[in-house]
């Protein structure tokens, strides 16, 4: 890992074992949001490698309640597209579409406003962390049955032995730090 | 209202009766979100405001989870500082100071990270909007637990016949828009 933002990313995740449940090796990103310089560089990283893949092609960045909207408005401003939020059940209000699905662990529902975005727009999702890939996956399939376009997901962590990213098939994926 | 960010700002806050209970009438703030020119303006009237207020002397931001993680990393990058996660219950690994209060509709309780603070150091509180004041209030005494200091607390949106602002007692709020 030789890339100096990367570097500053990577010291600022903290492990702690067995949260929420035994067995489970939760990755802390408190320390990111804590340090402006390491904060900043996520986001030129995720921004940076969005540019290089899509150029101009994206629409929107949407963002998965509540931690992708810690790094999507910011990586929104930085590539100057508009933010989405998907939201967890009963949130949003107005028209929605939504889509239940099972995560790491536990069960959930995903909305979006209806209104959000029109048939063949182009969204890139983020959220701060890929594990199982359910939620992403979820989110994914939420875009679809508005006829949006999911050109790539990307979050700053990943979590390789859960192999979330097969889960996503056929969209590609993006991470700054792979851990097992 | 003559200022052209502010009227940026205005614009995209959008209402919606009976949300999410029957003689609500919710403040959505989706389309500011969506708008990044708008976004970008609701995030320098805050900072500037911030600026003129209280100069260099704030340590930290701290957003209240989910819609304040919207704004908050976004202010406090403009500001050049870090931005700390005050969270639902359970949401938090490792050491946590937590508070349960009443909000518009419902309970809840609001944690933080022990180590997120050391004594004395000064905060300002960022949310989407403040309501009756109960999330607000909750707190300003989560950080009192830890010895900080809440220089003020801000939202983009205030909902003034609540009289939230009143319940906040001798800590400064501002924000930017204000309905009835």
């Amino acid at each position: 890992m030789a890339d100096p933002e990367l570097q500053l990313v990577a010291r600022r995740i903290r492990a702690y074992p067995d949260f929420p449940i035994p067995g489970v090796l939760f990755r802390d990103i408190s320390p990111l949001l804590k340090d402006p310089n390491s904060f900043r560089a996520s986001i030129n990283l995720l921004a940076n490698h969005l540019k290089k893949t899509h150029g101009g092609k994206i629409d929107y960045i949407a963002g998965l309640d509540s931690r992708g909207f810690l790094f999507g408005p910011s990586l929104a401003q930085e590539l100057g597209l508009g933010f989405l939020l998907i939201r967890k059940q009963g949130k949003l209000p107005g028209p929605t579409v939504s889509i239940s699905y099972a995560l790491e662990y536990g069960k959930a529902e995903l909305e979006i406003q209806k209104d959000a975005l029109e048939p063949g727009q182009k969204v890139v999702i983020v959220d701060d962390l890929l594990a199982t890939g359910g939620t992403m996956c979820a989110a994914c399939k939420l875009l679809d049955q508005l006829c949006a376009e999911v050109l790539e997901c990307v979050s700053v962590v990943e979590l390789t032995s859960l192999k979330g990213r097969e889960k996503l098939g056929p969209v590609p994926f993006f991470s700054l730090l792979q851990y097992e």
